[in-house]
């Protein structure tokens, strides 16, 4: 196939792919729920049985990215082992058990003249996912694309291009035994960047461009794209302490929000304390005795010797570090004020013990996930309870917030008349 | 308001109203729906009392299109009189009654963990119309931005910029008194079509656009637009009548989706008869005693002498206008497969007795509307009970078939926890 793409310009090999897709989607639109799940299944065991070839080829991967100098986080995303192999197998299960949106009626009426109007999930068509490092992506991905009865095209990063290109085999060849045409799940061979600019272009062929990475390919694909992207670029978060916020909870949730994880889209990077709120000192200081480095306002640095001065470009600033902005201000209004200014529409929390004062905030903050009394790092799919994610979207149209199998569909309308004519 | 803004450039004249929309959106979001209903009665009652200079402002721009040569068919869409304008005054009235979709909840969970998940519609945001000729497009897509909570962008054609003024400003006093934000609802003063270059590409400032008026627009639309579109560029609407349709609805079917109006997108614009068809003379007859033009393929010359010879290009026509083409098929995979090669994804139907061919083609059919056994001319907001319509869209995402307020909405996920922290 290498030898035969080689050849191949950018556009030409994603115009071949797209109409194979397309082709392959309509085949998937006709699966059953059960078919589709047999054949995620049969995926899995298909990347068990192939572990020993997908590892070596992870261990090329690794060797070659280690001598071109790919620093250590990036090599810890391109690791596979037994272990995480494993679990990227049982995450294709765990896929394969989902609620299939397909076919659900979203809602139906019969209409005065007899007609009966039902509106039903169908499959988006053909999904692309453009991603880096972390190979599991062509597992997880796929699979939560083929379930929602779509094809995926999907392109992975040069530096993960041996153990992509294993992980896809294992899985087609299981899939394709399975009655799941071979074209429905595709890996581009092209590791050229010019593929993914081909991919960008390509209405008509794919309906959805999903980027999964850092934050230059995310702004890339939005930037260039003309096929319709589901992404957020920033998730700049914020937790507001109200007045009547419980100190115990407030110092909790926010040491939780900024410091179990860091590097997560939902982190809290901005603490915002309304100047009424009782003990702001024992805020900052949970948050630097917990290991953060927190970078005040004036009156935030009078709090504490160790807060160093926030800049300007601080406010907006997504961190994704055991660091945070803290800024103190005018009650509610002062923190909408701020969120609008300075938020990135992913996920902002309120702490308050006063219903009417989160209800406001949860009602104006014009955010994805607007929380209350939680921590900011529930915002995942997985913990809404949508069994997995495709990628958070801080987009306004179609899917919002974390997306799952639902978002990855689109709806028909059905009429059924017995001859009725319009008058 | 016009010698402000005649020195302004496209760019800076679209990002001042932007802006100002995108501010006048935030307390629209926040407005009741009785203050919205309230409000949009006041609109209506303003369009009556200000009749005597809309209809004296719409004289003049009929006067000055007649005499720059604007087509018969252009100046009716145009022209308004008294019922015409009393008709739009009630349909903001009607738009007004209608179910807000805002704070309507699409689903809620209760996790494990003891938080409250809650998905909630909020209006999108600021909505652009851009659209040619009929003045009441002003007041009727205004009227739905505006009861969705959004805050609106209009666009009108040149040849109505009197009528579309006189009509926002009789509507934008009224609104104004009622509590709405004068900028919500706006009218471009420039009728430069650089102007809708610059909404085309105001992305973060404009949130969708629905242009409105002939296909050289929405083409123009579609092609420049990095704002995302809610549109249909075609309808060529396919009747495939299966061997076991019952001939006199057959008949009557196909005269109402042809005939009963042929300028609108839910027409039929092909028939594909099945060859095991009992008498499929008698449907072109129907058509050609109607009063339509029927272009065949050889089978459907030999007919009927007044069958004129269909050229390639027919199948992928969009004729709106009393012209069909037909063609002879081989069952339902012979129709499938000529709708997946010349559809455009709007409107198709079946008509047959035997349920599961009709099941299969509802399935199959990738349109936004599939039907059995009615008339395609039913691909209508108002038909389908939505109570009015913003659109057809055949794109895939967000919203698709008819659009009427729920697809100018969004949702937000409301999270209400008690202190929880993410383990």
């Amino acid at each position: 196939m290498n030898g035969m793409t080689s050849i191949e310009k950018p556009d030409a090999l994603i115009e071949r792919m797209g109409r194979a897709a397309r082709a392959a989607a309509t085949a998937m639109a006709r699966m059953t729920s059960e078919q589709k799940s047999h054949a995620l299944n049969a995926a899995a065991e298909g990347i068990r049985d192939n572990a020993p070839a997908i590892l070596a080829a992870n261990a090329r991967d690794m060797e070659r990215s280690a001598a071109a100098g790919l620093s250590a986080a990036m090599l810890d995303r391109l690791r596979l082992d037994a272990a995480r192999l494993a679990s990227t197998a049982d995450g294709v299960d765990t896929v394969a058990a989902l609620r299939d949106p397909v076919g659900m009626i979203v809602d139906e009426s019969l209409r005065p003249n007899g007609i009966k109007l039902q509106r039903v999930r169908v499959p988006l068509g053909v999904v692309a996912i453009i991603y880096e490092s972390r190979p599991n992506v062509t597992a997880d991905a796929g699979a939560l694309c083929l379930k929602s009865g779509n094809a995926v095209i999907l392109r992975g990063g040069s530096e993960a291009v041996e153990s992509n290109r294993a992980i896809h085999q294992a899985m087609v060849t299981a899939l394709a035994k399975a009655g799941v045409p071979a074209d429905a799940m595709q890996l581009v061979p092209s590791t050229d960047r010019a593929a993914v600019g081909a991919m960008l272009r390509a209405q008509g062929l794919i309906d959805i461009v999903v980027p999964r990475g850092g934050k230059s390919l995310v702004a890339r694909v939005q930037d260039e794209a003309r096929v319709p992207v589901l992404a957020h670029l920033d998730g700049i978060n914020h937790i507001y302490v109200d007045a009547a916020a419980d100190p115990a909870k407030a110092r909790a949730i926010i040491l939780n929000a900024k410091m179990r994880r860091t590097g997560v889209c939902g982190a809290m990077e901005t603490l915002l304390i309304d100047r009424a709120y009782g003990d702001p000192t024992a805020l900052i200081e949970t948050l630097i005795d917990g290991g953060c480095e927190v970078r005040g306002d004036a009156t935030v640095q009078a709090l504490d010797p160790r807060v160093t001065p926030a800049a300007a470009e601080d406010w907006d600033t997504e961190y994704l570090e055991a660091i945070a902005s803290v800024a103190m201000v005018d009650g509610l209004d002062g923190a909408l004020a701020h969120i609008a200014a300075h938020g990135s529409h992913h996920t902002d929390a309120i702490l308050t013990e006063h219903r009417r004062t989160a209800d406001r905030f949860l009602l104006e903050v014009d955010s994805a996930i607007v929380m209350h009394n939680a921590s900011t790092q529930f915002a995942d799919g997985g913990e809404f309870g949508l069994g997995a994610e495709i990628g958070i979207s801080t987009g306004r149209l179609h899917a919002r917030g974390p997306v799952a199998l639902e978002g990855l569909t689109t709806y028909k309308w059905l009429v059924r008349g017995t001859g009725q004519t319009r008058p």
